[in-house]
């Protein structure tokens, strides 16, 4: 290693962070980027490894693979407990140790977590989809409650615990409201032979509409497609009270359910408190056009944690094209000032957004201009969709995983899996520290 | 349902289970086929999921799936409490509530359990290898001790995280020990660039040789193949001393280690302790030719748990085709009762046994009379265990995955998957009852 080149660090492996790792392999820099998990995940599919459609390792793909060939890029497991922006050091937890890590230049791109608007109390009986642990969590309980349905001889909790309430109008909920309606409805209780088992599926959304960004004829489009599908859609009413059998609602409709999504809203990821900078609404970082944080030399931010407005005043979206983008910018800009070259602002180039619901139910809206529904909609979804997966593998066995389950209307990752004892002892263990 | 039908239940959903509700399928009987988990798992191929080379559900078939148009045959996903033979009913905790279930016929087939011969002890630092949260265990613990291994500044304690020692020399140990190895020095440390990662893998056996009932042309083509590889096997010697970072051997040997796999040896499981019977030696539960228990009327028992002499006097091993021909044979003999037919005694038909050690290595003993070693024995162990794989799905993911295995030196399910924040609330939550 070349102890003279400047040293990047990138906290973070979403599609900012690897987006920034990749535009500085085989650059003058040293990179380190460090995670808490040792692979990155493709989000955008989580809601199908919830509902028993792709495995786990199918969404995921291990850090060090994706850098085997960059020699200047080193990969880090570990949890940034602080960061001295003064001193320009990192420390990081991995395992037994703490690490103190100096840069030259530091990209964060850590994200977002979900936002329970001010109610964190919801937060206990609800289930969430932002992690590869979340959507086994979900599939593990969705499919234990199943379970249990078939053999309980009360009426009312059996209804509870085939009652899914998902909430968010966003393209996250649509599309685990409607996997989860085909994956009961269509899969599930086929097999079910001794008892008729009828799952409803609950979408409320605060707002009178679905999809809020999309131009009106498409949020039409998704909520005909939706019901169509069999969910039942209530719109703008927000959810009031949440406990372990109940969700009620603003407008006093109380749903019996042992199963609430949260898919309402995220917020800027905590990391950036790190930087003791006043933060925008959403707990978001503001940024330069250029992806750097004022006041804080070195240091760049990119994706959901930012806040930058557009010429029109707006900040931009919380999208992966956007932390993709801001990523490579971030990257670039660095090697720029290291050449001594001038940084370039962001432009972001929208490509336009996309939500499926189903099988061969979806909306597109290709360049903020084209709009698509249904059929053709879904396939240009699933188009995009194998094009952007990571690593020939799993392009490959999500492909035969997609055309096996259209085909046959089978869910093979049907398996309940428990932790293991060793990690119960384990976080046993660590509760005791 | 024709409530006039004999109802059988069937305890455990492992091959003796399988094969026994495969028998009555279809059949003028009722059956209700319990097992705690929701899935069958392939168990022969669990070090493969331990050592990231398959993916959990790639051995793991559901078995409302298995047994999808067999409309007589029901299952219960919950765990066995009380078994009640002088009223003929089982009571099972399902979820949040506590069914009871009646028989006429009862199979138990609830397999086998690790034992460390006395020394319990060994288990808080032990790590398993009999489920597959057992093997997702596993995974992630060598996968965390390489990340930590590659940044750690102590050599003492890299090398303690970079040694595995891996206790018994029966086929599941050398394949264990054998993929492990493979795993660390083939795949991993080509991605640890930045410095130099030798894993030292450590297999330990009371018994002077290896693979105890094979001839002792094959026990030394096994030990040959296992070093020829780089394992470092250590005979005659038994395990003393288990702490946190080392192994003590009788020898005096000690292994600086934070990795332990017992393979060394299993009893029969505990839920056999429920018919009050003297049980045989390793907590097995004598039968009776015809897999019927002694003094329990309408009570069979079947594989691993069990304890039946061949003509010989010697008890029949505790593997799969036993498990599995007596599995079906306890279900024929039911229909026999049932039928007033005359029951069968149990005959082994014995077609060999054979295990692997790596990439091209293994030994096979077929029919216990054809010798084969290397490669041509690793080809017969591929297309065996390729056979025998549940599932068309299953087979061919799996297919797919060891051909790019095999010729990329690829490992693509290398993901450590920590347990979700959803989990760790309920098991906390369980703690509290």
């Amino acid at each position: 290693m070349n102890t003279q080149q400047p040293r990047v660090i990138i906290i973070g492996a979403g599609f900012g962070g690897l987006f920034a790792a990749r535009a500085l392999a085989n650059q003058p820099v040293d990179v380190l980027l460090i995670d808490r998990s040792n692979f990155h995940t493709f989000t955008p599919l989580l809601y199908q490894v919830a509902t028993c459609a792709l495995d786990p390792s199918e969404i995921a793909y291990p850090v060090r693979t994706i850098f085997r060939k960059d020699r200047n890029i080193r990969a880090l497991l570990g949890t940034v407990t602080d960061i001295d922006y003064t001193n320009k050091r990192v420390t990081v937890e991995n395992g037994r140790q703490l690490l103190e890590e100096p840069y030259d230049y530091l990209i964060l791109a850590t994200g977002s977590v979900p936002t329970y608007f001010g109610q964190d109390v919801f937060r206990e009986h609800a289930l969430e989809l932002r992690t590869l642990s979340d959507a086994i969590a979900l599939r593990n309980h969705i499919l234990s409650l199943f379970e249990q349905a078939t053999w309980i001889e009360d009426d009312t909790a059996r209804e509870a615990m085939t009652t899914i309430v998902v909430v968010g109008g966003g393209p996250t909920g649509l599309e685990t409201a409607g996997a989860i309606y085909e994956l009961y409805n269509h899969v599930l209780n086929r097999e079910y032979l001794h008892r008729n088992l009828q799952a409803r599926v609950v979408l409320v959304e605060m707002q009178p509409h679905l999809l809020d960004p999309y131009p009106e004829k498409l949020r039409q489009a998704a909520l005909e497609q939706l019901r169509s599908l069999g969910v039942e859609v209530m719109l703008g009413t927000p959810v009031q009270v949440v406990d372990e059998h109940e969700v009620e609602l603003a407008n006093g409709t109380v749903i019996p359910t042992y199963t609430l999504v949260w898919a309402a809203g995220v917020k800027g990821s905590p990391l950036a408190e790190m930087l003791e900078l006043p933060l925008q609404r959403g707990g978001r970082l503001p940024i330069r056009p250029t992806t750097e944080v004022p006041d804080r030399p070195g240091i760049y931010a990119v994706g959901d944690m930012t806040y930058l407005e557009d010429e029109s005043g707006r900040p931009y979206p919380m999208l992966i094209p956007v932390a993709q983008q801001q990523g490579e910018l971030a990257a670039q800009n660095i090697l720029a000032e290291i050449g001594g070259r001038e940084q370039r602002p962001f432009t972001y180039n929208d490509r336009g957004s996309m939500a499926t619901i189903g099988r061969r139910r979806a909306v597109a809206w290709i360049y903020n201009k084209i709009q698509l529904r249904g059929y053709i909609a879904w396939l240009a979804w699933l188009a995009l969709h194998l094009v952007t997966l990571l690593g020939f593998r799993n392009r490959l066995n999500v492909f035969v995983n997609w055309v096996w389950n259209y085909f046959t209307y089978d869910r093979s990752v049907r398996i309940i899996l428990e932790q293991g004892r060793r990690e119960a002892v384990k976080s046993e263990k660590s509760k005791v520290k």
